[in-house]
């Protein structure tokens, strides 16, 4: 009874939520080796000495393996020779699946390099069309047909699986409606991670307050969701009173701070929020488990199912398209 | 004869060496208005408070229509707004060329920004497609037709323009070897001027080293242009010794530092090498001129020459494509 009283929520791990996707992924996988015997393979090109690359290369490897993917880590110790590496993997009908372990340069040349990546194997979905359809609310890769899945990032995709795991997304609301009444705050406003993430929830009908460093912006579909897509309306500045304001509003709260020091101040959330961190480093203290009724601490896992799904996708697309080909001509 | 003395090389201005272009860009649009009797349109996208952008922005209308180019600013307060505007740039058949002034955001925003740009439109260069072309030399869209030459950056673009003018290129080796022996430095490395410049620069057979802030790298074709494209050698960490010995040895010297205080060390400068300056701020003071034999301090008349000659090329291959396809059916 007291440890209730004292934890009044529950703690969620990562693992516990990639699980679920498991048996999806191995249907899926069953289904495909009827064309492709071996099943697909993933390549990583891992180029730089970071452990917490070294580390999610290592899951992703055993992830892979447990649920019968071929995986193939490839190391590079010149990150100059990477570029001409990726694109004989793009030319390489065995490979199916392209990730890259970031960073490499730890600058605009990483942006380039995403670019590299073919966009039929970009497994992250990193590649700008992905982004630009993600923005644009764009679901299918081949309108008005809509039979190729537009991909998304794994790492935006995995917050949205959290929550729809979570029963955050409504599912007796339509589908794309399904946050319509809910209010977010994500902490982050990265063109990987950040700013997709805060247009895909409000894509899906949420409230989004993105914050970075600078300013605080709202991300919504509009009063009654009545735009087909997000708009964006600049708050202000950044100022603590503004993110306070924000999340004593909000039922979502997400951080990504890539910072050992940075820890949201527990008193801004309201009793019975949702707090999910995707950051490596830990975003929120212990104390987040007296307010919070639902705490993700780590996002990682989850993140790796969808790549694995993201990467099923791309060859299930490929597959149909072939088949359209076929029967076009 | 003192004056000699003191000053015994030349400075020479953006604007003698854009003028030379005039006439080329005048007689390709006399033959497109054959085609197109408007001639073309090149729409420009504002939406910062920048007064360097502004300028630049009423320099290339200035240009254009001294030229008989129609060119639009469109000022845009919300830059929120700006990607949907693009998106209908981009289907607006009235509409040649689109280019953006830079910052917009002043993030990796403005990268996503770039590729919203359709790359048949993009006359700035910027495309990840002709990015990658550079820097693996190749110089066509349609390999192994090479009907249809590709786009380049127009900064990188103007620096050689300004070396082929400085007859520093040198007409009687084959093309593409044209620095071969030559000897350059290039103080920036981002991914919009720096890195490509110094591609480009080692494809066309020279040594460069490519310096920023972190270390000092080296681009070439390796021994007796061996490679057909760059590669590229860590030297080692940025410091002032390494940075002093590549100088003494470069015949060329080109910088970019976006920032008012930095100032080359002339002292670092081999007698008779040329400088050239891309940054918007003086990177070098006025001792320069002892010491170099060419110095060109500012290189802003140029691109925008190479923005009008890329907008040609546009719509060059848009035309060219149309009849290839003509043929075809």
């Amino acid at each position: 009874m007291s440890q209730n009283k004292h934890q009044p929520g529950r703690t969620i791990l990562a693992s516990t939520i990639s699980k679920t996707y498991d048996q999806e992924i191995k249907e899926k996988l069953n289904t495909l080796k009827k064309v492709k015997p071996n099943g697909p393979l993933l390549v990583g090109f891992l180029a730089n000495n970071d452990p917490a690359a070294r580390m999610y290369a290592q899951w992703t490897q055993k992830t892979s393996e447990s649920l019968g993917i071929r995986y193939q880590l490839r190391e590079m110790e010149d990150p100059d020779f990477l570029e001409e590496s990726i694109i004989d993997a793009n030319e390489d009908d065995e490979i199916d699946g392209i990730m890259i372990y970031f960073p490499v340069f730890g600058n605009a040349q990483d942006q380039y390099l995403q670019q590299v990546v073919k966009k039929e194997k970009d497994v992250e979905g990193l590649n700008h069309v992905y982004y630009q359809n993600l923005y644009h609310n764009v679901r299918f890769l081949d309108p008005p047909d809509n039979q190729l899945k537009s991909i998304l990032p794994c790492t935006p995709l995995a917050i949205v699986k959290i929550l729809e795991f979570l029963k955050i997304y409504n599912p007796l609301l339509p589908e794309g409606n399904r946050l319509f009444g809910k209010k977010c705050v994500v902490i982050n406003r990265s063109e990987i991670v950040g700013r997709p993430l805060a247009a895909l929830l409000a894509n899906d009908g949420a409230i989004v307050y993105s914050v970075d460093i600078n300013n605080i912006q709202k991300f919504t579909r509009g009063e009654s969701l009545k735009f087909t897509k997000h708009h964006v309306e600049d708050l202000g500045d950044y100022s603590e009173d503004l993110l306070k304001k924000c999340c004593q509003d909000s039922d979502i709260i997400i951080t990504g701070v890539p910072s050992e020091n940075y820890k949201f101040p527990t008193e801004y959330l309201k009793d019975g929020s949702t707090c999910i961190n995707f950051s490596s480093f830990k975003n929120f203290d212990d104390s987040v488990k007296e307010k919070a009724s639902l705490y993700i601490p780590m996002t990682g896992k989850v993140t790796i199912a969808m790549l694995l799904r993201n990467m099923l996708r791309l060859v299930e697309n490929s597959l149909k398209l072939k088949e359209k080909r076929t029967q076009t001509n």
